[in-house]
């Protein structure tokens, strides 16, 4: 055990990092809050940005909870420069950990404002919100992927691609049907991604949406 | 009470109907079954139809059921000649009811086909499919319009709209943020109800979709 242990240390160079996806509780709602944030400057809409820590844990972890991907699911990305010790989030969601080798080491400066509340030296980089959608064509459901981000320091290393790879992956094996997402027409690394991961621009579909006083005028 | 059901009916000319939007049950699935074939003939779309009576009854009715609007929800539209009694749908989803004046009788050479469980002289001319959706930036539920359809006899009598304010109202009621609708940007009429009840295009999002091969090229 000890001599595997320490060749599994050798193969692990100075510029490798361990990634792990695990399925996020309440304690990780600061850390979501932040990354939700940075993704509304990404996307030049801070000014829809109005989600608050407590809005995000009663939404996103009411109680009682419903099955990951049946309802409202986050998944986060953490990264630890020394390999994982198991925790206990197997019978929801096997956590997915893989070694990322690195061409160079990386500067992280956020890596203390996200620590993971999971252990020392863990920093989460990155997540995923989806939840079930459904088609009645194929009278199926699917997964919708409504945010999926990566810190900027992490980026272009694989994994967005491996957070979307961990959504599909799941979605295939409950018999899903589709894996659904809408993304900004000039993120072309976005597009770039989901093509690559053997998904399509769907030709030829709008998104309408009703909201704020227009929706509230609805009330009956 | 028999002279104001008279007075109703005085009201009521050869050229009125009684619109009913109420939840729908598994009793409703034969009937949702032919609207969908509709909706896939209408958007030509057919290729991609593959739904059934038992897989549409196992994934939109399974048991134990989820409160409406908080997983996937089917509301029908059902029209009659003479008004409505009351049935006991209203714990979960007041029926809306409204007459319609119509400027002439309309030939509906469907009626039979699509009679509804719930009476004589009563027959379905519509749907809406939606499920709940979610915004992070928000941190609230919305819902989501997957599926919307009046029959070719009765379109162009505000029916669709009827059934558009019946989301947007439960939407508004239950505190959430958003209606969204994706539609083909070649139905005009479509995107002209979607404006008028207040809606917008959203601008620069597409939709990326991963299914059928590609996805299940995923399984863990």
């Amino acid at each position: 055990m000890s001599s595997s242990a320490a060749a599994t240390q050798e193969k692990t160079a100075a510029a490798s990092v361990w990634a792990r996806i695990r399925l996020a509780d309440r304690r990780d709602v600061p850390n979501i809050h932040r990354l939700i944030r940075q993704l509304a400057e990404f996307e030049l809409l801070t000014h829809l940005f109005s989600a608050t820590e407590a809005s995000l844990s009663d939404t996103l972890f009411p109680s009682p909870s419903l099955p990951p991907f049946l309802s409202f699911t986050v998944l986060v990305l953490e990264l630890s420069h020394s390999p994982f010790s198991e925790d206990g989030d197997a019978p929801l969601f096997a956590p997915i950990v893989r070694r990322i080798d690195l061409e160079s080491a990386v500067e992280d400066p956020e890596a203390a404002e996200f620590a993971s509340p999971r252990g020392e030296g863990i920093a989460v980089a990155g997540f995923v919100l989806c939840f079930p959608n459904y088609s009645g064509y194929l009278a199926k459901l699917g997964l919708y992927i409504e945010d999926i981000f990566v810190r900027a320091a992490w980026r272009r290393r694989g994994l967005g691609r491996m957070l979307l790879a961990a959504v599909a992956g799941q979605a295939a094996q409950m018999g899903m049907g589709r894996v659904d997402s809408c993304v900004l027409d000039w993120n072309v690394n976005a597009i770039k991604l989901y093509e690559d991961m053997g998904a399509e621009v769907v030709p030829m579909r709008r998104i309408c949406r009703l909201t704020g006083p227009a929706l509230q005028a609805y009330v009956l």
